[in-house]
Protein backbone atom coordinates (compact mmCIF):
# COMPACT_ATOMS: atom_id res chain seq x y z
CA UNK A 1 0.00 0.00 0.00
CA UNK A 2 1.17 3.42 -0.83
CA UNK A 3 0.10 6.86 -1.52
CA UNK A 4 1.80 9.01 -4.11
CA UNK A 5 3.22 8.30 -7.21
CA UNK A 6 4.07 9.01 -10.80
CA UNK A 7 1.57 8.23 -13.38
CA UNK A 8 2.56 8.28 -17.00
CA UNK A 9 -0.19 9.33 -19.61
CA UNK A 10 0.80 8.50 -22.77
CA UNK A 11 -0.41 6.96 -26.59
CA UNK A 12 -0.36 8.37 -30.00
CA UNK A 13 -1.18 11.86 -30.90
CA UNK A 14 -4.68 12.37 -31.06
CA UNK A 15 -5.64 9.74 -28.28
CA UNK A 16 -7.16 12.02 -26.28
CA UNK A 17 -4.32 12.42 -23.72
CA UNK A 18 -5.10 16.01 -22.68
CA UNK A 19 -8.84 15.62 -22.43
CA UNK A 20 -8.39 12.70 -19.93
CA UNK A 21 -6.02 14.57 -17.63
CA UNK A 22 -8.01 17.55 -17.51
CA UNK A 23 -10.97 15.95 -16.26
CA UNK A 24 -9.29 13.11 -13.59
CA UNK A 25 -7.85 16.97 -12.52
CA UNK A 26 -10.94 18.96 -12.24
CA UNK A 27 -11.99 15.33 -10.46
CA UNK A 28 -9.19 14.87 -8.15
CA UNK A 29 -7.55 17.01 -5.76
CA UNK A 30 -4.82 14.34 -5.30
CA UNK A 31 -3.68 14.33 -8.58
CA UNK A 32 -1.16 16.83 -9.23
CA UNK A 33 0.01 18.25 -13.27
CA UNK A 34 4.03 17.59 -13.11
CA UNK A 35 5.67 20.98 -14.93
CA UNK A 36 7.92 20.68 -17.35
CA UNK A 37 10.84 22.79 -17.40
CA UNK A 38 11.62 24.82 -20.61
CA UNK A 39 14.19 27.16 -22.36
CA UNK A 40 11.57 28.87 -24.61
CA UNK A 41 10.66 32.12 -24.25
CA UNK A 42 8.34 33.00 -21.47
CA UNK A 43 4.34 34.16 -23.67
CA UNK A 44 2.27 36.88 -22.61
CA UNK A 45 0.44 35.63 -19.56
CA UNK A 46 1.94 32.69 -18.83
CA UNK A 47 3.49 32.55 -14.94
CA UNK A 48 6.77 30.77 -14.14
CA UNK A 49 6.57 27.92 -11.69
CA UNK A 50 2.89 27.73 -12.72
CA UNK A 51 2.97 27.00 -16.59
CA UNK A 52 6.75 26.22 -16.95
CA UNK A 53 9.63 26.58 -15.07
CA UNK A 54 11.36 28.84 -17.38
CA UNK A 55 15.17 28.61 -17.82
CA UNK A 56 17.92 29.93 -19.84
CA UNK A 57 19.93 27.30 -22.01
CA UNK A 58 22.79 27.33 -19.51
CA UNK A 59 20.47 26.78 -16.27
CA UNK A 60 18.61 23.83 -18.58
CA UNK A 61 22.08 22.33 -19.31
CA UNK A 62 23.46 22.33 -15.80
CA UNK A 63 20.64 20.55 -14.91
CA UNK A 64 20.73 17.49 -17.09
CA UNK A 65 24.27 17.39 -16.37
CA UNK A 66 23.37 17.29 -12.72
CA UNK A 67 20.94 14.66 -13.59
CA UNK A 68 17.62 16.91 -12.31
CA UNK A 69 15.20 15.61 -15.17
CA UNK A 70 13.06 12.44 -15.33
CA UNK A 71 13.15 13.24 -18.82
CA UNK A 72 13.64 16.11 -21.22
CA UNK A 73 13.75 16.37 -25.22
CA UNK A 74 14.13 19.21 -27.98
CA UNK A 75 11.38 20.39 -29.71
CA UNK A 76 11.88 23.08 -32.31
CA UNK A 77 15.06 24.83 -31.24
CA UNK A 78 13.70 24.88 -27.25
CA UNK A 79 14.27 22.07 -24.82
CA UNK A 80 11.34 20.76 -22.63
CA UNK A 81 12.41 18.47 -19.65
CA UNK A 82 10.24 17.18 -16.43
CA UNK A 83 12.16 17.75 -13.23
CA UNK A 84 12.74 15.78 -10.61
CA UNK A 85 12.49 17.67 -7.85
CA UNK A 86 8.78 18.77 -8.36
CA UNK A 87 7.72 14.97 -9.03
CA UNK A 88 9.30 13.44 -5.83
CA UNK A 89 7.95 16.62 -3.63
CA UNK A 90 4.09 15.73 -4.85
CA UNK A 91 4.63 12.04 -4.76
CA UNK A 92 5.99 12.62 -0.59
CA UNK A 93 2.87 14.65 0.22
CA UNK A 94 0.67 12.02 -0.91
CA UNK A 95 -0.48 13.49 -4.39
CA UNK A 96 -0.73 11.65 -7.98
CA UNK A 97 1.37 13.45 -10.26
CA UNK A 98 0.43 13.03 -13.57
CA UNK A 99 2.40 13.43 -16.74
CA UNK A 100 1.03 13.73 -20.29
CA UNK A 101 3.68 12.27 -22.74
CA UNK A 102 4.26 11.37 -26.16
CA UNK A 103 5.68 7.56 -26.22
CA UNK A 104 9.62 8.18 -26.84
CA UNK A 105 9.24 10.09 -23.63
CA UNK A 106 7.53 7.70 -21.50
CA UNK A 107 9.95 5.07 -22.25
CA UNK A 108 12.57 7.39 -21.58
CA UNK A 109 10.59 8.55 -17.92
CA UNK A 110 10.90 4.52 -17.69
CA UNK A 111 14.60 4.14 -17.63
CA UNK A 112 14.90 7.02 -15.05
CA UNK A 113 11.79 6.96 -12.73
CA UNK A 114 10.91 2.56 -12.75
CA UNK A 115 8.69 3.40 -9.54
CA UNK A 116 5.80 5.17 -11.74
CA UNK A 117 2.17 3.96 -13.30
CA UNK A 118 2.25 3.83 -16.93
CA UNK A 119 -0.66 3.71 -18.90
CA UNK A 120 -1.21 3.56 -22.42
CA UNK A 121 -4.21 5.09 -24.08
CA UNK A 122 -5.46 3.24 -26.90
CA UNK A 123 -7.96 5.24 -29.62
CA UNK A 124 -11.44 2.83 -30.30
CA UNK A 125 -9.81 1.74 -33.57
CA UNK A 126 -7.16 3.34 -36.04
CA UNK A 127 -9.78 4.72 -38.73
CA UNK A 128 -11.21 6.65 -35.17
CA UNK A 129 -7.90 7.95 -34.52
CA UNK A 130 -7.54 9.48 -38.21
CA UNK A 131 -10.85 11.45 -37.72
CA UNK A 132 -9.97 12.46 -34.48
CA UNK A 133 -6.40 14.30 -35.83
CA UNK A 134 -8.64 15.39 -39.40
CA UNK A 135 -11.19 17.32 -36.92
CA UNK A 136 -8.49 19.68 -35.09
CA UNK A 137 -7.83 20.68 -38.58
CA UNK A 138 -4.96 22.85 -37.52
CA UNK A 139 -2.98 19.69 -39.93
CA UNK A 140 -2.58 19.04 -43.81
CA UNK A 141 -2.88 15.90 -45.22
CA UNK A 142 0.93 15.04 -44.93
CA UNK A 143 1.40 15.67 -41.31
CA UNK A 144 -1.84 13.48 -40.60
CA UNK A 145 -0.35 10.77 -42.58
CA UNK A 146 2.90 10.84 -40.78
CA UNK A 147 1.19 10.96 -37.30
CA UNK A 148 -0.94 7.91 -38.02
CA UNK A 149 2.60 5.93 -39.31
CA UNK A 150 3.87 6.66 -36.20
CA UNK A 151 1.10 5.98 -34.33
CA UNK A 152 1.20 2.26 -35.98
CA UNK A 153 4.43 1.94 -34.45
CA UNK A 154 3.86 3.12 -31.34
CA UNK A 155 1.32 1.12 -30.90
CA UNK A 156 4.49 -1.35 -30.71
CA UNK A 157 5.33 0.23 -27.37
CA UNK A 158 2.16 -0.65 -25.66
CA UNK A 159 3.88 -3.91 -23.60
CA UNK A 160 6.10 -1.76 -22.05
CA UNK A 161 3.48 -0.12 -20.42
CA UNK A 162 1.65 -1.46 -17.17
CA UNK A 163 -1.72 -0.74 -18.02
CA UNK A 164 -3.57 0.28 -21.72
CA UNK A 165 -6.89 2.13 -21.75
CA UNK A 166 -9.21 1.99 -24.53
CA UNK A 167 -10.07 6.07 -24.71
CA UNK A 168 -13.59 6.21 -26.05
CA UNK A 169 -15.63 7.66 -23.82
CA UNK A 170 -13.87 10.58 -21.42
CA UNK A 171 -16.10 9.41 -18.27
CA UNK A 172 -15.65 5.64 -18.78
CA UNK A 173 -12.11 6.30 -19.16
CA UNK A 174 -11.34 8.44 -15.84
CA UNK A 175 -13.25 5.61 -14.00
CA UNK A 176 -11.07 3.17 -15.51
CA UNK A 177 -7.63 5.27 -14.28
CA UNK A 178 -9.12 5.99 -11.41
CA UNK A 179 -9.60 2.30 -10.32
CA UNK A 180 -5.74 1.94 -11.31
CA UNK A 181 -4.95 4.60 -8.73
CA UNK A 182 -7.26 2.61 -6.24
CA UNK A 183 -5.82 -0.78 -7.07
CA UNK A 184 -2.13 0.48 -7.40
CA UNK A 185 -2.37 2.26 -3.80
CA UNK A 186 -3.72 -1.53 -2.54
CA UNK A 187 -0.42 -2.87 -3.77
CA UNK A 188 1.52 -5.59 -1.03
CA UNK A 189 4.61 -4.66 -2.72
CA UNK A 190 4.09 -1.27 -0.73
CA UNK A 191 3.92 -2.75 2.55
CA UNK A 192 7.97 -3.49 2.83
CA UNK A 193 7.61 -6.99 2.85
CA UNK A 194 10.95 -9.48 2.19
CA UNK A 195 10.16 -10.27 -1.52
CA UNK B 1 -6.57 -7.01 -21.29
CA UNK B 2 -8.09 -10.09 -20.68
CA UNK B 3 -11.41 -11.07 -19.13
CA UNK B 4 -11.66 -13.79 -17.09
CA UNK B 5 -8.75 -14.83 -13.58
CA UNK B 6 -8.78 -16.56 -10.94
CA UNK B 7 -9.08 -14.43 -7.86
CA UNK B 8 -7.86 -15.48 -4.32
CA UNK B 9 -9.46 -13.88 -1.27
CA UNK B 10 -7.35 -14.99 1.80
CA UNK B 11 -6.28 -13.51 5.31
CA UNK B 12 -7.02 -14.83 8.49
CA UNK B 13 -9.43 -16.80 10.34
CA UNK B 14 -12.16 -13.62 11.26
CA UNK B 15 -11.19 -11.18 8.99
CA UNK B 16 -14.33 -11.21 7.12
CA UNK B 17 -13.58 -13.76 4.17
CA UNK B 18 -16.79 -15.04 3.86
CA UNK B 19 -19.42 -11.73 3.76
CA UNK B 20 -16.90 -10.05 1.43
CA UNK B 21 -17.13 -12.89 -1.04
CA UNK B 22 -20.93 -13.04 -0.79
CA UNK B 23 -21.09 -9.79 -1.23
CA UNK B 24 -18.94 -9.89 -4.10
CA UNK B 25 -21.27 -12.51 -5.68
CA UNK B 26 -24.04 -11.06 -4.86
CA UNK B 27 -23.17 -7.62 -6.75
CA UNK B 28 -21.43 -9.18 -10.02
CA UNK B 29 -22.85 -11.50 -12.42
CA UNK B 30 -18.92 -12.18 -13.65
CA UNK B 31 -18.30 -13.75 -10.01
CA UNK B 32 -18.21 -17.01 -9.60
CA UNK B 33 -17.27 -19.13 -6.73
CA UNK B 34 -15.23 -21.74 -6.61
CA UNK B 35 -16.64 -25.02 -6.41
CA UNK B 36 -14.58 -27.36 -3.78
CA UNK B 37 -14.23 -30.99 -4.35
CA UNK B 38 -14.51 -32.98 -1.08
CA UNK B 39 -14.43 -36.85 0.49
CA UNK B 40 -16.96 -35.79 3.06
CA UNK B 41 -20.49 -36.77 3.25
CA UNK B 42 -23.52 -35.04 1.42
CA UNK B 43 -25.31 -33.23 4.18
CA UNK B 44 -29.39 -33.54 4.01
CA UNK B 45 -29.63 -30.33 1.68
CA UNK B 46 -26.61 -30.24 -0.31
CA UNK B 47 -26.31 -30.40 -4.06
CA UNK B 48 -23.34 -32.05 -6.13
CA UNK B 49 -21.73 -30.11 -7.91
CA UNK B 50 -23.61 -27.12 -6.73
CA UNK B 51 -22.26 -27.10 -2.59
CA UNK B 52 -19.33 -29.31 -3.31
CA UNK B 53 -18.26 -32.29 -5.89
CA UNK B 54 -18.73 -35.06 -3.86
CA UNK B 55 -15.76 -37.72 -4.27
CA UNK B 56 -15.06 -41.48 -2.80
CA UNK B 57 -11.40 -41.66 -1.18
CA UNK B 58 -10.39 -43.64 -4.60
CA UNK B 59 -11.96 -40.69 -6.76
CA UNK B 60 -10.07 -38.00 -4.86
CA UNK B 61 -6.86 -39.94 -4.70
CA UNK B 62 -6.97 -40.20 -8.38
CA UNK B 63 -7.18 -37.07 -8.86
CA UNK B 64 -4.22 -35.75 -6.91
CA UNK B 65 -2.31 -38.18 -8.61
CA UNK B 66 -3.32 -36.41 -12.32
CA UNK B 67 -2.80 -32.90 -10.80
CA UNK B 68 -6.29 -31.98 -11.31
CA UNK B 69 -6.61 -29.97 -7.84
CA UNK B 70 -5.03 -26.33 -7.43
CA UNK B 71 -4.73 -27.38 -3.82
CA UNK B 72 -5.92 -29.75 -1.88
CA UNK B 73 -6.05 -30.16 2.17
CA UNK B 74 -6.98 -32.92 4.93
CA UNK B 75 -8.94 -31.17 7.30
CA UNK B 76 -10.86 -33.46 10.28
CA UNK B 77 -9.88 -36.35 8.44
CA UNK B 78 -11.64 -35.42 5.16
CA UNK B 79 -10.07 -34.32 2.37
CA UNK B 80 -10.85 -31.14 0.33
CA UNK B 81 -9.47 -29.87 -3.26
CA UNK B 82 -9.77 -27.17 -6.20
CA UNK B 83 -10.78 -28.88 -8.94
CA UNK B 84 -8.56 -26.83 -12.10
CA UNK B 85 -11.09 -27.97 -14.45
CA UNK B 86 -13.82 -25.70 -12.70
CA UNK B 87 -11.69 -22.59 -12.47
CA UNK B 88 -10.32 -23.25 -15.90
CA UNK B 89 -13.77 -23.38 -17.90
CA UNK B 90 -15.20 -20.08 -15.68
CA UNK B 91 -12.02 -18.05 -16.66
CA UNK B 92 -12.44 -19.37 -19.92
CA UNK B 93 -16.02 -17.64 -20.27
CA UNK B 94 -14.64 -14.60 -19.11
CA UNK B 95 -15.64 -14.81 -15.34
CA UNK B 96 -13.98 -14.25 -12.58
CA UNK B 97 -13.89 -17.31 -9.90
CA UNK B 98 -12.94 -16.52 -6.69
CA UNK B 99 -11.48 -18.81 -3.91
CA UNK B 100 -11.93 -17.99 -0.53
CA UNK B 101 -9.03 -19.68 1.39
CA UNK B 102 -6.65 -19.64 4.45
CA UNK B 103 -3.27 -18.77 3.80
CA UNK B 104 -1.49 -21.98 3.59
CA UNK B 105 -3.93 -22.84 0.98
CA UNK B 106 -3.56 -19.89 -0.81
CA UNK B 107 0.45 -20.29 -0.76
CA UNK B 108 -0.03 -23.88 -1.87
CA UNK B 109 -2.35 -21.70 -5.00
CA UNK B 110 0.30 -19.75 -5.98
CA UNK B 111 2.81 -22.39 -6.77
CA UNK B 112 0.42 -24.18 -9.25
CA UNK B 113 -1.48 -21.30 -10.64
CA UNK B 114 0.67 -17.98 -10.92
CA UNK B 115 -1.39 -16.02 -13.65
CA UNK B 116 -4.43 -15.80 -10.68
CA UNK B 117 -4.51 -12.49 -8.57
CA UNK B 118 -3.98 -12.62 -5.17
CA UNK B 119 -5.70 -10.67 -2.22
CA UNK B 120 -4.88 -10.17 1.57
CA UNK B 121 -7.37 -9.33 3.51
CA UNK B 122 -6.39 -7.58 6.24
CA UNK B 123 -8.10 -6.50 9.82
CA UNK B 124 -8.10 -2.59 10.92
CA UNK B 125 -5.93 -4.00 13.99
CA UNK B 126 -4.88 -7.18 16.00
CA UNK B 127 -7.46 -5.74 18.88
CA UNK B 128 -10.73 -5.85 16.01
CA UNK B 129 -9.33 -9.50 14.86
CA UNK B 130 -9.74 -10.09 18.33
CA UNK B 131 -13.48 -8.78 18.98
CA UNK B 132 -14.73 -10.24 15.84
CA UNK B 133 -13.62 -13.71 16.47
CA UNK B 134 -15.01 -13.58 20.15
CA UNK B 135 -17.98 -12.40 18.81
CA UNK B 136 -18.76 -14.98 16.81
CA UNK B 137 -18.47 -17.05 20.19
CA UNK B 138 -18.11 -20.82 19.17
CA UNK B 139 -15.25 -21.23 20.49
CA UNK B 140 -13.59 -21.30 23.61
CA UNK B 141 -10.60 -19.00 24.99
CA UNK B 142 -7.77 -21.74 24.26
CA UNK B 143 -8.88 -21.76 20.38
CA UNK B 144 -9.25 -18.40 20.24
CA UNK B 145 -5.69 -17.88 21.43
CA UNK B 146 -4.69 -20.15 19.28
CA UNK B 147 -6.16 -18.13 16.05
CA UNK B 148 -4.80 -15.09 17.68
CA UNK B 149 -1.62 -16.50 17.02
CA UNK B 150 -1.61 -17.98 13.51
CA UNK B 151 -3.03 -14.75 12.29
CA UNK B 152 0.00 -12.77 13.75
CA UNK B 153 2.03 -15.26 11.39
CA UNK B 154 -0.11 -15.39 8.52
CA UNK B 155 0.70 -11.61 8.17
CA UNK B 156 3.62 -12.04 7.37
CA UNK B 157 3.00 -13.84 4.47
CA UNK B 158 1.18 -11.00 3.16
CA UNK B 159 4.27 -9.82 0.58
CA UNK B 160 3.50 -13.19 -1.50
CA UNK B 161 0.24 -11.38 -2.17
CA UNK B 162 -0.66 -8.93 -4.92
CA UNK B 163 -2.88 -6.52 -2.82
CA UNK B 164 -3.77 -5.78 0.40
CA UNK B 165 -7.20 -4.64 1.75
CA UNK B 166 -7.91 -3.43 4.92
CA UNK B 167 -11.37 -4.88 5.61
CA UNK B 168 -13.19 -2.04 7.74
CA UNK B 169 -16.47 -1.50 5.96
CA UNK B 170 -17.81 -3.94 3.86
CA UNK B 171 -19.02 -1.69 1.00
CA UNK B 172 -15.74 0.16 1.10
CA UNK B 173 -13.73 -3.61 0.83
CA UNK B 174 -16.24 -4.87 -2.09
CA UNK B 175 -15.21 -1.24 -4.24
CA UNK B 176 -11.63 -1.77 -3.74
CA UNK B 177 -12.07 -4.94 -4.72
CA UNK B 178 -13.62 -4.33 -7.89
CA UNK B 179 -11.31 -1.22 -8.85
CA UNK B 180 -8.49 -4.38 -8.66
CA UNK B 181 -10.79 -6.32 -11.13
CA UNK B 182 -11.09 -3.34 -13.06
CA UNK B 183 -7.09 -2.15 -13.08
CA UNK B 184 -6.38 -6.05 -13.49
CA UNK B 185 -8.40 -6.47 -16.97
CA UNK B 186 -6.46 -3.36 -18.12
CA UNK B 187 -3.15 -4.87 -17.71
CA UNK B 188 -1.13 -3.96 -20.55
CA UNK B 189 0.36 -7.79 -20.06
CA UNK B 190 -2.24 -9.47 -21.32
CA UNK B 191 -2.09 -8.04 -24.49
CA UNK B 192 0.34 -10.63 -25.82
CA UNK B 193 3.18 -8.38 -26.19
CA UNK B 194 7.02 -9.52 -26.54
CA UNK B 195 7.83 -8.57 -23.09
Amino acid sequence: MRDGFLMVISGPSGVGKGTVCEALRAKRDDIKYSISATTRKKRPGEVDGENYYFLSLEEFKEKVKRDEFIEHAKVHNNFYGTPKDYVEENIGKGNIVILEIDVQGALQVKKNFPGAVYIFLLPPNLEELRSRIVKRATEDEETINLRMHNAEKELSFIDKYDYAVVNDEVDDTVYKIECIIEAEKLKATYLGGNK
